[in-house]
């Protein structure tokens, strides 16, 4: 038997109503919020994430799908889709567009070759928006803002919502050089990963998993106390706008995200329930400014945020909510003999045709069987039809909430059901 | 700039929606003829395919996207979904669940390296159904009808079915010795292709593009001419099944599918539009009782189709269909001022919370740009909201279908705007 890929889930009837339902919440919140979809390919030329994402993360380093095509193509599985849409943002000039910010969302599968974990998975699916062109505060506080909204719309209630500010570029190289100087000393004690980093990119240095409890860490320079005078004030704005939705929030100067391309506005969700697992962070998302440059398109100022529809999942289990998904039919058709069967079908053509939802057994089965079948099947009517029935032009319909069974002439079917319903 | 790989497209808004509406009638079709949704994996383990598409057609020989993974494994992005259903249904054995058929469906990108033209992209995106467990001709029909009306019920009318049988194993040996005895004395005739497919293959010889107009292929012999008693009467219950749904078709008898697992019923659905282009097919599908056990399942009959969603949009196209995708928004909020903006930004939320559309401008736009943006979305309600207003909690509505406007207190806004929508 050949098994799926590891790290690789099937999603089967049962679940799969799950996720359509999760994402039907998400789309009509964008649609609320007028975040518009876009849709990418499943694979990128290689380029767009190591200057998208960032040559000195791990997801680039370690984690990616890449493979040369038939046409020697350098291609990657797209492990997030910021990058993506940045691409296309460049590639089909939206910045040339009269109307800004463009607001976008996307929703589909993502991959990263990591150790596989509850949670973490080697596909996985992503929900995501991003508003590209605008540098206003109020739209950082509008991206927090529907994340939130989506998580306890759906009745989550265990959520933290942490913050922080990686301020502008001014900001960021005068965090880095305390940060070099701090951590030099120390250097030798890190681990390897972060050895690299500390020349590289020392602000990912907080962001390691394995270096997290050493004594450096908490006494580490912060980046709040390098910000200029601008990036403070855009701070102080997104959090002004945040208190007036009513959103609660924690500050927390330890936040970075593991890709390059952030600055400014930086949050995290996470599940604060009981037994949700060791990772508990939902989603997360920040200000990225650099990120269409680094694309060579013009410069142009965008936030966004991602979420993982599988820990979304996990976290409504974990507080026990239960979404709506149960599974009815409108009519289940049992025919007997053969004559009968053909006209089921006939039946059930129309059924479907006036927009109920219906069908038949094809398993040539007795007549209990049947009906045990639209039992199993939560039918509200059960319609049988006969050799008797075929003569005289009817089908009995049984209402199987009330127990009444009536004679119901061919071309009354509809009616009668549609009325009872 | 970086540009998406050949093949591929990025799908924008103004485009997407067409591709939503198109999804949602899809699920909502299989929701009336009860079938559930299953989701794979992007990538399979790369002898999914070779055994359950079949080692030697195009796909697998030409066209699949194969690559090793960090650890190793051969994968291979799925080229159609027919295999990992099968796959999926064999692992988690749901041939061994009480409701049989189980009648599944899928929607999703699928990759085939082909030359890239007018309806064929290296990345595409398929609707499919498959009903596992049934060797009922009634269900033959069902998965017929349920491809026609899906189109149909988009306003598609140009359209033609065509079906055949492609037998049980006793018909199709005794058909295939019949084609080894009729193709090999003109052999060196045919492209190399033909020539392999004659020893390993010789059906595909029917399907070649190349050969297509080859004297030899009019006169080949039809596989109406080897049915065994029970497949000849198989097709007959087919076809009378279709004509109880009124459902009018042709039967080619040289219509062969390019995959090996086809047996029984086999349909493909053509657009007759004018100006459709090049390639006319929209669809097709069959019956492949012999899937399941490839894959090392239990003999197991099934039957399903897919479509290609990008030729579905051209057919749609063609016939000068135009897809009900009109954007709008109830309220678009005008604010002048930094208190405003920010009070605007709460009442937005509001508004969202009930269920409006709502945006306001994020680019700190005088007044007369922030009612051009409201005018192209398509705003039915202006919320303006000024110093003045603020002073007096209340925000000026103007209904711009109407031209009324009116001062609205800030805790009447929803109920304002939901009675006049």
């Amino acid at each position: 038997m050949i098994n799926l890929p590891r790290g690789t889930q099937d999603i089967l009837p049962g679940e799969s109503e799950k996720w359509q339902y999760l994402e039907q919440k998400f789309i009509e919140l964008c649609s609320r919020y007028n975040y518009k979809e876009i849709r990418t390919p499943i694979f990128e030329h290689t380029e767009v994430f190591q200057r998208g994402v960032g040559d000195t993360t791990d997801i680039v380093q370690k984690e990616m799908y890449t493979f040369t095509d038939r046409g020697d193509r350098q291609l990657t599985l797209r492990p997030e889709g910021t990058a993506s849409v940045a691409r296309a943002y460049v590639q089909h000039k939206l910045h040339g567009q009269v109307k800004q910010p463009q607001k976008l969302f996307y929703h589909g599968p993502m991959f990263r070759y990591e150790r596989p974990q509850a949670g973490r998975m080697r596909q996985f699916v992503q929900f995501g928006i991003e508003a590209l062109g605008s540098a206003d505060p109020a739209i950082d506080a509008e991206v927090i803002d529907f994340a939130m909204t989506l998580y306890q719309s759906l009745g989550l209630k265990s959520l933290r919502l942490v913050i922080n500010t990686l301020g502008d570029q001014e900001s960021r190289t005068a965090h880095r050089e305390a940060l070099i100087n701090h951590f030099t000393p120390v250097k030798d004690e890190l681990c390897s990963d972060c050895q690299v980093r500390l020349d590289k990119n020392p602000l990912r240095v907080l962001d390691c998993k394995r270096d997290h409890d050493h004594p450096s860490m908490a006494s580490a320079p912060k980046i709040l106390d390098f910000l200029t005078e601008d990036s403070r004030i855009y701070f102080e704005q997104v959090k002004k706008y945040l208190d007036e939705l009513g959103i609660e929030y924690v500050v927390d100067p330890n936040l970075v995200r593991g890709l390059d391309y952030y600055n400014h506005t930086a949050f995290e969700i996470m599940s604060e329930a009981e037994g949700f697992g060791a990772i508990t962070t939902l989603s997360g998302g920040g200000r990225f400014n650099g990120l269409i440059e680094e694309l060579d398109g013009p410069a142009t100022p965008g936030i966004g945020f991602a979420l993982s529809v599988e820990r979304f999942l996990l976290a409504l289990d974990a507080e026990g909510i239960e979404l709506p998904v149960e599974q009815s039919l409108d009519a289940y058709i049992v025919a007997l003999g053969e004559e009968a069967e053909l006209k089921a079908s006939g039946l059930m053509k129309n059924l479907r045709a006036a927009g109920l939802q219906a069908d038949k057994d094809f398993l040539a089965k007795k007549m209990k069987a049947q009906f045990k079948a639209a039992d199993r099947e939560n039918a509200k009517f059960v319609l049988i039809i006969g050799d008797q029935e075929l003569e005289e032009e009817v089908v009995l319909i049984k209402e199987m909430a009330s127990g009444t069974q009536e004679a119901v002439p061919f071309d009354s079917i509809i009616n009668y059901i549609k009325e009872r319903l």
